[in-house]
């Protein structure tokens, strides 16, 4: 089974402000300028190649917070699990959409691959640098909005334990007439 | 006068180890693909636009370990500024390239406005910060190097007392031969 991220970024590398909040994505970048083809800039192709998503707590506390109609909500039918060792319920607007996963990472991956899963998206700074750390993600797309926060919740947490660098592969990048960069790499496990 | 960074990050927004090393940044990208015209990724380039360099301590001592011969030496005659206030005098081999500098920012860039300079190279991540944090970096070129570090020195360091973000705009983007990608911005103020 593969695993990929797809996530945006201020150019100085936070996903969400300090309280979580992610206003300055929709007010990033020119609001104007003609995007022609790539209006979705690669989300909806990105979302037909997963069949499973995997996010955090906070980042379904966020998705639960917008309050989404069933025409808003972002991810189809896309079987969506939350990581939460704590919580014992999820809020009422997302159940239908998501299930509690209280278990371990690894046990989750066990069940995704005798489920014949094939490819997860993976969501949020924590599970994120979780599954970069179990050396699990294939597939990284990062999109940098044309801002710098200067303080926020970084992407890519740091990880005191890690003894080896992971070398990425097959880059490509695109500058968007709104002036996002997203940015494809594969991630190479020798 | 107006200020520009170039520097290279890995992709998970290092510039160095913990203890200073960038040597993930010669090992990273495949050192085999041929770059064409892009042998440099624009370095070459960037040096002849600008007329003097500004860094700070850690980088000049970097700098000074690489004990580089004057064929090696990537700058040319570029004047160099190094913030210090605790440093009495620069390492003997890099004396003749660069200037101690132990005076406050502002009172630097009332002197380089004085000899009319017209394009400052800011290097090293707490440089670059106060630069930003100070309003005055016009142009960001960011090198992501295709590697994920875990753990190092970032080159955005955060600034708790911002309140206002930093909208980029003008951007472009390439992925070299090698899988580097590099991003390049100007900084809007209002």
């Amino acid at each position: 089974m593969k695993y990929s991220v797809f996530i945006a970024t201020s150019v100085d590398g936070f996903i969400a402000r300090e309280d979580g909040s992610i206003d300055w994505l929709d007010n990033a970048g020119n609001k104007d300028a003609d995007m022609g083809e790539h209006a979705d800039m690669g989300f909806n192709a990105f979302i037909k190649s997963v069949d499973c998503m995997i996010m955090g707590r906070n980042t379904m506390e966020i998705l639960s917070q917008f309050n989404l109609s069933p025409d808003q909500w972002p991810y189809g039918d896309l079987p969506i699990f939350v990581l939460s060792r704590t919580l014992k319920t999820l809020p009422e607007n997302v159940t239908s959409k998501m299930t509690l996963w209280s278990g371990g990472i690894e046990d989750l991956i066990a069940k995704l691959n005798n489920e014949n899963f094939q490819h997860g998206y993976i969501d949020g700074g924590q599970t994120i640098q979780s599954f970069i750390d179990l050396r699990l993600v294939n597939q990284l797309v990062l999109t940098r909005a044309p801002i710098l926060l200067g303080k926020g919740i970084p992407l890519f947490t740091g990880n005191e334990e890690t003894t080896q660098d992971i070398k990425l592969e097959h880059a490509s990048a695109i500058a968007y007439p709104n002036n996002f960069v997203q940015e494809r790499y594969k991630v190479r496990y020798d």
